[in-house]
C-alpha cells in the first residue's frame, strides 16, 4: 500500500510554484516556474535514489534499477505543466504517483525485475504552444522535434528558445527509449466518475481531438462613422461560426463535444470594427468518423457563413489525434487490482487527451483516473479528495509492479 | 491662403513618430511615443512664436498674442493621438491645420484682435483608457480629472501615473480657461463627402454614443471531459450578443449603427470553455431617442438570451454623451467660407466623437470635415489627398479668422 498523506504532500508542495490566484496553480510550459518545480522534483527523485535522463524536448525520465539488466523498463508519469488558470491534480497526481510508487518500493526494499522510470512530459497542455502533449507526440513519432521548436507563443516566444532558456534542454535523442510498458494516473476531468460513485475509471479507449485555428478577415474600420451596409465585421463571422461549432457538436452528442476557448480579436479597440478574428475550434469524440465528419462539416458551412456577411474564412489544423484505444492487457491489470483493493470501478472513455494516447502508438499503455468534484477541470477550483488520490496511486501501483514483476 | 505643402510635410513628419506596422501610426495617448510627438509640436510652436500652457489632463493650448488683451481667444485644434492601428490623419491634421494658420498669419504679418490657441486635447481616442475625448470631456465639466485618473489599460497601468510619467502633467486647472469659440477640422472617417464628390463637409450635428462593457460569466471547464449540457460556455453569450448588436443597429439603419469592437475572453486557452468574456458594445445615433431605445433594447434582452444558455449578463456605461448640435453662426461662416473659396461642399452629421462635441458644451463650436478614401479609417490604410488637406485647412482658416477679427 502506498503513503496517502506522503503523495497528497508532494501534490501541495508543487502547487505552490506558479501558484494561480484563486487557489490553483498558473505554471505553463517553460515558463521560470515550470523550471522550479522541475528542480523540485528532481530533488525529491534524486531523494528516492533515482537517476535522471531529460531529451531533447525536456522530458525528465527519473529511473530506478532493475534486476535484469537486459529488461525494459515500466515507466509511469504524466506531466507537471498546468493551465494559465490551472488545478493542483490535472498532471500533477500522475507524476508525483509514480514518484510514491518508488518511494513505497524502497520503503518495502523491493526489487522489480524491470527498471521503473518516473516521467514528467513537457507541454502536456498546449496552451502556450500548441499542440497538447506535445513532447510525447514528437517521442512517439507524430511530428519532428523541430517543428515543436518552432512553435511561438503569444508574444512571439518560440518553444525551443524558451526551452533552452530555462536551461532544460537535455541531450538524449527524443523518442530513443524504449518502453516495456507506460501506465499513467489521471483525474477524470469529467463528471461520470463521481456521478456514478465509482473510485476507480479503468480507460479502455480516449476521445480523438481536432483543434482548427481560424481566422477570419474582414475589414477594420470605425465604428461610428461606417455605415452598416459597408461593414465587414469579423466579430460577427466568429459569432455565427460559434453557434456552428455548438450545433455541429449537439448533433452528435453524447458521442462528441466542440467549443471555442481561445479568440483574439485585432486590433481590439472599443471604436474599431474587428477587422480579423483568430480562434481556435476544439472538437473531440471518440468515433473517428464522428470526428471527420464534424469536421467536414465546420469546414463546409464556415467559409458559408462568413461570405454571407463578407468577411473571408480560413483554418489550419494546429492539433489532432485519432481516438485511442489502450492496451487490453494492461487494461485488464488495471481492473483486476481495482478489484482486488476493494475500490468500486467502472470502464470509462477519457474526454481529454493524456500524454498516453501517444505513447499508446509505441508501447503498451494503459491509464487509470479517480474522480474530481462535479467534473471541474481546467479551472483553480479543479478538487480531489485524498481517498481518491489515493485510491488511484494505489492501483497504479499495483498495475506497475505487475507489469514490472517482482 | 495657406500653405497646403507645408502643412502636408508636417503631418508626415508626425507620422514618423510611433509608426505603425503598414504606413500608419501607432501614438497611443500617454504613451513614450506621445509625449515624443508632443515634443515635436511644441518645437514647431515656440518656433512660430506661441507660448505654451498645459493643464492637468496634459492638454495642451499653444497661444497667439491678439490686439486685444480682454478678447477671449478662439481655441482651433484636435488631438496628436492615434489608435493602435490609425492612420496619418485622424486627429493630427487638425492640430496641424491649426499650426499652419498661425504660421500663414505669421508669413501675412496679420493680427487679430482675439488670441489664437492651437490645442492638442489628451486622449481623443480612447481605446487604451475609455472613455474617448477624455480630456476635452473632463474640461467641459461631463467627469471629474480624478476619475479619469483612475481609468486603467489593459495592463493595470492608471491613466493619471502613465500622464505623469511621460511628464506631460501641467499645472492648469482644467476648464478654468473660456473660450471665444472651438472650432476642430476632422477628416470625416466616413464614405459620404467622397461619394457625394464634395471637397468640404459642413458639420451641423454629430452622432451622440453610448459604449456598454458587458461582462458574460460562465464556468470555465475543460473542453474535452465536461459533457455539452453540463457547459456554461460564456463566449457563446458573446456570439448572441454580438447578432443583437447587429440586428439592434440594422433595426435603426440608416440613423444608427451599433457594433462591438473589443472583447477580451478568459483564459483564453483552447481548452479551456471561456468562463468569462469582457467586450464593449458601441451605438451610435443622432437621434437621442433611438439612441435610448437601443441601449434598453439591449439591456433587455442580452441578459434573457444570456440565461437560456446558463451564462450570466451584467454591463455598464463606461462612455457616453448625447448627439450635439454646434453653433449655428458658426456652421454659417464655415459653409460661407467654402463657398467663397470655391470649394463644393454639403451638410453632413458627424459619425465619429470629436472633441468638438464636448466643448460644444462650454463654448460656440463648429467643424469642418474634408473626405478620406473609401471612408476608411482607425486602419492604417486611412488615407487623404493633399488638395483635401490643403481644402479643409483654407476653410478652417476663413473661420477661424472671421471669428478672431482682424
Ligand atoms: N488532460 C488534459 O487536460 N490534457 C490537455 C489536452 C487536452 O486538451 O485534452
Ligand atoms: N474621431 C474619432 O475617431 N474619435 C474617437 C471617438 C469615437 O469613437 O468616435
Amino acid at each position: 500500500r502506498v503513503n496517502g498523506d506522503r503523495l497528497w504532500d508532494t501534490i501541495h508542495a508543487i502547487a505552490e510554484i506558479g501558484p494561480g490566484v484563486a487557489g490553483g496553480s498558473n505554471r505553463q510550459t517553460v515558463t521560470d516556474e515550470d523550471a522550479e518545480a522541475r528542480r523540485l522534483f528532481q530533488t525529491w527523485c534524486e531523494d528516492a535514489g533515482l537517476s535522471m535522463g531529460v531529451d531533447q524536448m525536456g522530458t525528465m525520465f527519473m529511473r530506478r534499477e532493475g534486476t535484469d539488466p537486459d529488461a525494459l523498463p515500466v515507466y509511469v508519469g504524466s506531466h507537471l505543466d498546468t493551465q494559465p488558470t490551472g488545478g493542483r491534480y490535472d498532471g500533477v497526481l500522475g507524476v508525483l504517483a509514480g514518484l510514491e510508487i518508488v518511494r513505497t518500493l524502497n520503503d518495502l526494499d523491493i526489487k522489480t525485475k524491470h527498471p521503473i522510470v518516473v516521467t514528467n512530459w513537457t507541454n502536456e497542455e498546449g496552451t502556450r504552444f500548441a499542440p497538447a502533449m506535445m513532447a510525447s507526440g514528437v517521442f512517439a513519432g507524430i511530428f519532428p522535434k523541430e517543428e515543436a521548436y518552432e512553435k511561438v507563443d503569444a508574444n512571439g516566444l518560440k518553444f525551443g528558445d524558451e526551452l533552452e532558456r530555462i536551461g532544460w534542454k537535455g541531450d538524449e535523442e527524443v523518442g530513443a527509449r524504449k518502453m516495456h510498458a507506460f501506465l499513467e494516473l489521471h483525474i477524470e476531468q469529467g463528471p461520470i466518475l463521481e456521478a456514478e460513485g465509482k473510485d476507480i475509471g479503468v480507460v479502455t479507449h480516449g476521445q480523438g481531438l481536432r483543434w482548427i485555428e481560424c481566422t477570419i478577415t474582414g475589414k477594420e474600420s470605425h465604428t461610428g462613422s461606417t455605415p452598416m451596409l459597408m461593414r465587414k465585421n469579423a466579430g460577427r463571422g466568429l459569432a455565427q461560426v460559434t453557434e456552428l461549432v455548438h450545433e455541429i457538436a449537439m448533433d452528435n452528442a453524447p458521442n462528441a463535444v466542440g467549443a471555442i476557448g481561445h479568440i483574439d480579436v485585432y486590433p481590439n479597440s472599443r471604436n474599431i470594427i474587428p477587422g480579423k478574428v483568430v480562434f481556435t475550434v476544439d472538437f473531440r469524440s471518440h468515433e473517428l468518423d464522428t470526428l471527420q465528419g464534424m469536421n467536414e462539416r465546420l469546414m463546409a458551412e464556415a467559409p458559408k457563413l462568413c461570405e454571407a456577411i463578407g468577411v473571408e474564412f480560413s483554418a489550419e489544423i494546429v492539433g489532432q489525434f485519432d481516438p485511442p484505444a489502450f492496451d487490453k492487457k494492461l487494461v485488464q491489470s488495471i481492473r483486476d487490482a481495482a478489484e482486488r483493493l476493494g475500490y468500486s470501478h467502472m470502464d470509462i472513455v477519457s474526454g481529454a487527451g493524456h500524454d498516453a494516447c501517444w505513447i499508446n502508438r509505441v508501447a503498451p499503455t494503459a491509464m487509470v483516473m479517480c474522480p474530481c468534484v462535479d467534473g471541474l477541470s481546467h479551472n483553480e477550483a479543479e478538487d480531489i479528495s485524498k481517498e481518491w488520490s489515493t485510491a488511484g496511486a494505489e492501483v497504479l501501483f499495483h498495475a506497475v509492479v505487475e507489469a514490472a514483476e517482482i
